[in-house]
């Protein structure tokens, strides 16, 4: 175990010190090591909790309480993967638990097709609710099986990153973090980047890129 | 054409008064035929704009500057569909244009190796660079291609997207914000829910849908 000051672990994770201490403050970083009054010692965890930290706030755009709520469940070993998952999943969906609609049962019906288990607290479920009935008020004429290609398409992505998940608990929620939001931005760029790709070929352009 | 007062206007689409009168301010709404000094006529344009603006902000999460930009594409007819989508995505896309990297000359590869026609200025090229740095910064051993099964689940959908779009080049610019924007959040909500799905089942979950 490397001891190092809290000045070298800003430069280490480019993270500017007065912010390391907001989040100490805050309970997303765990203490030091109190070495002096005023002074302490800080390891390998914190360097790895602080680039965690840096990539929900600056890939997944994640508020200071979403990530003391997936910095809590990193830190509580009685979790099972299956429950760290689902804290994960609460902490990133922006979808508080919504009002039962009938938007939220045609949802529910597309979720029994597809043969998905999902538990009712689930708040993508209100997400997608939320979607179709967006879509509705802009005066399109839509129903949940608008939705059944795009689960489809991420269904066999799910498998395989649920599949990868480490068997320990600590790791997987880690993992599930990470994938959750770096993958996750790494698809709607992905999605946007093919629907030019796609424009540019109806258009008939020839390739730009460098 | 209906005319309606800016009461009903708010009635009609669920916005608070106020709010109709700070989007009148920023820009993001058309300002209503004046009918005697402080009023004004609204019509239906104004209640489909304004659901638009509704939509870009609670589903999208976008800011006032974003949704400026889409709706100046929405109102220069000068536009043809393709630079219409391009300042979509533009709007859309949290990532600045960034300094050539390493990470960068990797995902033109891939993006060169998949046959995609893309701007050097898209946005996106730059927000893949980042997820593959922060993979590698939290100590993942990937390579650009890790976002390969990604890229594949998503082509099949913009091709069905961008095919979809109406010719007439205004129509075309909100059903290609309307369809980034909500069926972006469908597809993330549905990529949590499939993952859901998958680690229920790997623990034998029995379903527990209402």
């Amino acid at each position: 175990m490397i001891a190092i000051r809290i000045s070298e672990l800003g430069r280490t994770t480019g993270v500017p010190v007065p912010t390391i201490k907001y989040y100490l403050r805050e309970g997303l970083l765990p203490a030091g090591a109190a070495t002096a009054p005023n002074q302490a010692e800080y390891s390998e965890t914190h360097v790895q909790r602080l680039r965690l930290v840096r990539v929900l706030r600056e890939v997944g755009g994640l508020g200071i309480e979403a990530i003391r709520n997936i910095v809590a469940a990193l830190e509580d070993p009685s979790r099972s993967r299956h429950q760290v998952l689902g804290v994960a999943h609460r902490a990133l969906s922006p979808f508080g638990p919504g009002e039962p609609t009938d938007a939220l049962d045609e949802v529910d019906g597309l979720l029994r097709r597809l043969g998905w288990q999902i538990a009712p607290s689930a708040p993508d479920r209100h997400g997608l609710a939320q979607a179709l009935t967006s879509l509705r008020e802009l005066g399109y004429e839509v129903d949940a099986d608008v939705f059944l290609p795009y689960a489809q398409a991420v269904e066999p992505l799910a498998a395989q990153e649920v599949g990868g998940l480490p068997d320990d608990a600590q790791a997987a929620v880690e993992h599930a973090v990470v994938g959750t939001v770096v993958y996750g931005a790494a698809l709607t760029a992905l999605r946007r980047l093919a629907q030019e790709h796609h424009s540019a070929q109806r258009r008939g352009e020839t390739p730009r890129l460098p």
